[in-house]
């Protein structure tokens, strides 16, 4: 007999050609798919909630698969992590119903976005935000943020490559916060198009700048048009936070 | 004419073998002397207020040197890290009086030391954390810190191979914050003995764990003896926070 289990994932992406199983390069998939291969003897695929690019990172990447094994979910997190490179740590193990989906049951994902503003870079997090050296007006980025609240056609906000059936999005809620020379982005959704927090990132430090208006993102939701918005943000500013499901912890 | 100057440093200490120059291995002094070099043509011996170990970092280490070059000092951190690694940065360059000394003039020194406080360990922040798997009262840390406070003989927290003249130290306060997983050690003095703050940080976290008294700073200073306090904690979790002098910025 199987069980379906659902594991918390964290990782680093910098070292990684992002979440998915490919053929150029080590993807976090891979590696877990590899670990649970040493520790079950079961050839397993594992599916994730959220397909990150190369160079993103997560706190809180979900995944689910199917195992025959008899380890207890709670132990996978340390037999796991005993066999995965330290840049990626299995946090939680738990199991769930067996019609449970980590991508598709996800209600909501928050995903965050860090920007470093300052003249010069950042040494000591080099790899975990984007670089923004002229000063941003956050109170600016937080009034164009809010525009993007709500259920809207988000078309403009997608980039080439992406697969999905139709552009329409709820976003509950976008916040802009500083802390010293650090500003972070916090994004709330039920799910977003490929690219689609890097373009509002992108688009949200260029209207910090007062490069682009403050009602950016109406426009771009009302002409479905991309060259309205700002560059697509680099991948290691982004972290993908966490992923909600209904009752499942 | 040669002028003094002062650099604001940050680094990512992971990759090299500490601040201080020597045979075995990349230091964040040679890369900043080559970066110099680059610059001006000019061999030139930096002095930093701290000579922090392999692993350790800095958002604040200060450095001085002379220069014959014409370059205006606040141009020095473009310039220099043009020429420097990522995980090296300048941050700021002004000059200073020419009997001005990085070391000797510091009137006191501010130095985190970060523990990710959780069972699993971080994956993101694994270079910049120490990791506690076992579960820390902070209360009882700060309890214990506030030893700490005041002019003592700090004899028993010197590791081996310490070069003090005199093992008397000012400590002006000790804070444990802990803000989710992550606890922040900040510890702000005139000068430290050699491996001194980690031993503390280790002390710490078993007086955390209840593993150590309450009181164990008070019994170390008063009998000298470093098999009191508990192990030295792992470089990767300190950082150099800031180097104060009197009427300079």
């Amino acid at each position: 007999m199987s069980k379906r289990i659902l594991l918390d994932i964290e990782y680093d992406g910098s070292g990684y050609c992002g979440w998915q199983r490919q053929l150029n390069g080590p993807t976090v998939q891979q590696e877990i798919e590899k670990a649970l291969y040493q520790l079950t003897k079961e050839k397993i695929g594992i599916i994730g909630a959220s397909r990150t690019d190369a160079g993103v990172h997560a706190l809180g990447q979900r995944a689910h698969f199917d195992m025959k094994s008899s380890i207890p979910a709670n132990k996978l997190p340390f037999a796991l992590n005993a066999c995965l490179p330290r840049d990626i740590r299995v946090i939680k193990g738990q199991e769930v119903s067996p019609v449970f989906h980590a991508r598709f049951d996800a209600r909501g994902k928050e995903y965050g976005y860090h920007i470093f503003n300052r003249r010069q870079a950042s040494a000591l997090y080099r790899q975990y935000r984007a670089h923004a050296p002229l000063p941003l007006d956050t109170q600016r980025m937080q009034k164009a943020a809010d525009y993007l609240v709500g259920q809207h056609d988000f078309a403009a906000f997608e980039a080439a490559g992406g697969t999905a059936n139709t552009t329409i999005r709820d976003i509950a809620g976008v916040s802009v916060t500083r802390w010293q020379e650090e500003i972070t982005l916090t994004v709330y959704g039920t799910a977003f198009l490929y690219n689609m927090v890097r373009i509002i990132a992108g688009t949200l430090i260029y209207v910090g700048q007062g490069r682009l208006p403050e009602d950016v993102f109406r426009r771009a939701i009302a002409t479905g048009d991309r060259l309205v918005l700002g560059p697509t943000a680099p991948a290691q500013g982004l972290c993908l936070n966490h992923i909600d499901y209904e009752g499942v912890q």
